[in-house]
């Protein structure tokens, strides 16, 4: 299998980086977490999709406020959700650089991974 | 936040894309199979991913010889590993569709996602 | 290592149905799913399950009104939580037989693991 | 749904101290690891169980040489496996107190989970 030779470093970068952001959430997602563990789980996200290939730079941030509503009242914790995320992550793939994020989108309850820039 | 105003469908199809088999891979890898249960869980991987935005098809099947081969003496199963996978997905993003594929590369040894075409 | 002298059958179908519990919930929770596609999952899990040791007996079934009422507007499916799910699991280690359950408990707010029975 | 009533303590305690290891295990395995970042995972591994009911205490250890064994000529990184993970568990219901553990069997070829002692 070969790729078609019409495909760039552009593409390819983006593939990569939509790679990572859907790596991410579903290998993380479903942690249990509370105020006083959020910030080990956020380090440990950041470096474990940053061994990937092509990852340039990662921030991973999980929102305070999120998680305080969702403990369970008898057993102190909850467990992580994708709308909770806030990432960006920078792919560079031969001569192209690219920016993308995972933030949850209130207007559509969604937790949108998006395109922020392309160089 | 709002996307870079020269982000084309093309490069929203082949993130979306990416999104879709970095999911696929870290939701469903791990997962207790043997013989009997593997057509199951191709399947429901199948049917899973099927449902995301953008995805037009999608096809999974997983390698019964290396499922065979890794089957616990002692217990009869194995787990879903990424290298038993072969995945095609196709998506569509407005005007532009794009073809990608997971497939353990013996080379490399390494279960590599991969651009197949773009229209 | 070895086990301590003192441990039963008992002890260790208990110890044995808690682990297929945890490895269900934490496996596939987050799988994308809607009403068309939830029932190839609840196969799924299942047969996979059912694959790992002293595992007897297994159901699952995944609540349908959680389901539907958790689509997303915009894009139609949602994911799997551990609140939407009703498994039971029959475990035999020795001559010890447990039955468990994971069910959503209203009043905790919490998709609780019970021991129904021991014989 | 309610318990049977001949259900101990020492009961729950086997089967909380189950559901954590097959948690723990279904949830981190898979994920992207190196010999820089296997002790941030470590971490948080500990941390993210630590906050389930009934965990009193939980170390986790990965071991480096399989890491580095496993590690891609390519790519340089490998996933977590069931394997590389040694966890001991401790766990408190009621009365009873349980020690468990997970811990790779090199003659079963196979990541044993075990309970070590019940008081």
């Amino acid at each position: 299998m070969s790729q078609n030779s019409n495909i760039t470093d552009r593409d390819n970068a983006l593939f990569e980086a939509g790679i990572k952001l859907g790596a991410l959430y579903h290998q993380f997602t479903g942690s249990p977490v509370n105020l006083n563990t959020v910030q080990s789980l956020e380090r440990a996200i950041e470096q474990s999709i940053s061994v990937q290939p092509f990852v340039e730079d990662i921030t991973v941030s999980i929102n305070r406020d999120m998680v305080r509503s969702n403990l369970n009242d008898e057993f102190g914790y909850c467990e992580l959700e994708g709308r909770m995320l806030d990432v960006r992550i920078g792919v560079r793939y031969g001569l192209a650089k690219v920016e993308v994020a995972l933030d949850f989108d209130a207007e559509l309850e969604y937790p949108l991974m998006q395109i922020l820039s392309v160089e």
